[in-house]
């Protein structure tokens, strides 16, 4: 048996900061100095050194200091085989998946080029923080397995499945109905539930899937009740207008889903930028989840996510966030939150009256401040409630998986140390009021380089080279 | 007589990319192997190295290898007293003016804090490749006279001023009308034109200003017309209502400022968020500027700025990109630039016809995609143009001064590489189209970090220390 321990200062969430208005650290829980014990990967105990240092003073104990020790970071919606293209120039949705995506995923059929990326796509998601996620791969079996076998090496949770599409891409992109059945079987049968891997059946958007496509994933559901389903809902202005003439009978694209009795929990639609209320309201009452994807609403200009009518908490739609790389243009999910904060705020001044009265909405307009609080808890706990996963992941509950990240609030642009230094002393912050103040400079004016360390299952697995200095 | 040569691969502007939809490289200037000359600080000859060699082979030649060669960068609109406090929780302008600013603008009364934090300020801007700013300061003279002091000891370009206020504030923060008068006669007889020191008559905004303080700018730039002027404008919609109410004769924001004779050529009003199509009109008959400030409209929640109305060919406004520090929540302009390219394919999106049809303008819609030759052509040349400074600095021109960037296209996060490496082979780019890409990447997968020397008028004024590697 494997025990060790670790010291620091830490923060996790115990409660969804959106049901505190005004007293948001009511949803968090703070150690100055705190003690969290590992056993063979699993937290057994957390809490106070000054309390727990008794009982586990034999334990072996790695002392982190000046750092922030949060749990591991979710990524709800990213894809592999769009690692390399994060940042390609200039399109909506529909001409920048024909123009980037399809090319660049093809190359994923090769073994050996999806081994590549592959790699590359974990050495990022380490070096940001991330730990778990659900992700897309390709129309074709080989990049899934290759994500499989890398997460399996890596010992990381990863949630993801053979990304099906049999309409609006070329031939070569494509998946029948039959081969994605059949494929997704034996996958499943092969990957899900062995080690921490979990499979998703994931059609690509109903944009993409033919009645046959969906149907077969409604199969796959009946058949594995326990399986996820991963999709895209409502990204794009003109995807939306294609899917309501492909799907005539249905009056919204949320509606195409629920055709196929794919909504309910671990359901996530990623973006659901134009969803209406409605289907917010839908989402809520199955128990489904959004992926607010901000840094790739904002890069393909889809739109602004409603963050305060899906955090409304008479109709709380389950949410987690997500890089959507490389429709998003950048791994780490500080960055995701920077710029849901600004999605946020936009929204804000909309609902706040001052533009037009008759949108004001006080309410609403106050949930879209997305406070360090509501942001850290997105990624971490939130995440791990959206995805059904919060028995395994999210926190430092006794029993949980022990990935976390250490965050150095210093890391960032040559700006930051000043800044940081306004808000907080020599020796760390002693209260959840200075720590959540570090933690939102660390979305704002910090970015990857606050990510210290990334540990997965009670092991390191990515340490920051020393920072960079300036000279001049 | 100081004499050397930089031979790499240089990338300037010699047109407005706005003017060549379609065909935006014949905006450009490109030399794979180029040849920049420089005696005593300005340039003196710019080519192929293959045509200027011969000619200059016994000057002392630096070569600078695997990185892209700009101008400087010019950030038009930036707080120096804001510097430590970018990045601040929550609100928009007005209550974050109170909750944040006016405190910390406070401590720069005391000269001690206001010399650490130019030093501060000065340091952050050539970290970011930034080699001009036009910058706001504070009510009281210290701020702007340590402004001017440091950029001489570090021989920078720089506009600034002492910032009045005098409405719409706490009593320590303002000025009077007579002291904004006689301080700011003093500060222009000392500073401006000294060196590359140039001085901008700078009421804060027309929330914060009495008729009398906008008549002693009208009666400084009467008595000093070669003086900038440099204002803020129509950023937020409380803040519209309340110009509305503050000068009741005037018919929009705008309005106010030409009634006092400050809007013409040296004009700059920042932000122009809300700016109507009719005041698009009247700044660019003016031959007045407008600042884009991306980042900070979108952390404040200001709004989306209309880049291709701004950009109209029509009705053309002169145009900087700004940081705004610390409405903005980073220094560098690259990440202006990024936020900039968001802004744009959102507004893009309203303006194809695919939200509501009423509202298309597909012309508008293209002129709102800001390729990275729109991008860098605004923060170089463009933005010396809207400053009418385009006979010093923003291209590579013989007689200009020699400010310019060393980018290094695999700076930034660990994704930086591989992406980079689908664009470029060994031996970096041989045309203007692979240099464009790598500049769209450095603007959207890279940072700061991109970044890895600025040099000053011929001298190397910052080094970024050796890039920071990942282990595992």
């Amino acid at each position: 048996m494997s025990r060790k321990a670790i010291r620091g200062t830490f923060v996790d969430f115990i409660d969804d900061p959106w049901t505190h208005v005004g007293h948001e650290q009511d949803a968090a829980r703070f150690f100055a100095d705190g003690l969290l014990v590992i056993e063979d990967g699993i937290i057994t105990a957390f809490g106070a050194y000054a309390e727990l240092s008794g009982t586990y003073r034999d334990v072996e104990t790695i002392e982190i200091r000046d750092r922030l020790i949060l749990p591991g970071f979710i990524d709800g919606h990213i894809h592999v085989p769009q690692t390399r293209i994060l940042g390609a120039y200039g399109e909506q949705l529909l001409p920048w998946l024909k123009k980037w995506v399809f090319p660049e995923e093809r190359k994923y059929r090769d073994r050996g080029y999806a081994k590549e990326g592959v790699s590359h796509f974990f050495d990022n998601l380490l070096a940001s923080g991330t730990t778990t996620c659900q992700a897309f791969t390709t129309s074709t079996a080989v990049c899934a397995e290759e994500v499989f076998e890398e997460a399996a090496r890596r010992n990381m949770r990863v949630i993801t499945g053979i990304t099906g599409i049999d309409r609006n891409a070329p031939e070569w992109f494509t998946i029948s109905p039959g081969d994605f059945y059949t494929e997704s079987t034996e996958l499943i049968r092969k990957y899900h539930g062995v080690g921490r891997n979990l499979y998703a059946i994931t059609p690509r958007f109903a944009f993409g899937a033919s009645e046959e496509l969906l149907d077969a994933c409604r199969r796959l559901k009946t058949e594995h009740p326990d399986l996820w389903v991963h999709t895209h809902i409502s990204e794009n202005p003109a995807e939306i207008r294609g899917v309501a003439a492909m799907f005539g009978d249905c009056p919204d694209y949320l509606a195409v889903y629920e055709k196929f009795g794919l909504v309910g929990p671990k359901f996530t639609g990623g973006h659901g930028v134009w969803l209406t209320d409605d289907e917010f309201r839908r989402l809520s009452a199955a128990g489904a989840a959004v992926t607010f994807c901000a840094g790739s609403n904002l890069y393909l200009g889809s739109g602004l996510f409603r963050l305060g009518r899906a955090t409304d908490p008479q109709h709380r739609v389950l949410m987690t966030m997500g890089t959507d790389v490389g429709g998003g243009n950048r791994f780490s999910l500080l960055n995701t939150l920077e710029e849901a904060y600004k999605v946020g705020m936009l929204n804000s001044t909309v609902l706040d009256g001052s533009i037009d009265p008759r949108q004001q909405d006080l309410a609403e307009s106050e949930r879209n401040k997305l406070s360090p609080y509501r942001a850290f808890y997105s990624i971490t706990k939130g995440g791990a409630e959206a995805l059904y996963l919060d028995q395994l992941v999210g926190s430092f509950d006794a029993g949980k998986e022990a990935d976390f990240v250490v965050l150095d609030w210093n890391g960032g642009p040559p700006a930051t140390a000043w800044h940081m230094s306004l808000l907080v002393e020599d020796g760390g912050p002693q209260d959840i009021a200075t720590a959540a103040e570090l933690l939102f400079g660390i979305m704002m004016v910090g970015d990857d380089r606050a990510v210290d360390e990334t540990w997965v299952m009670g092991e390191r697995a990515y340490k920051k080279a020393s920072s960079e200095k300036a000279s001049s």
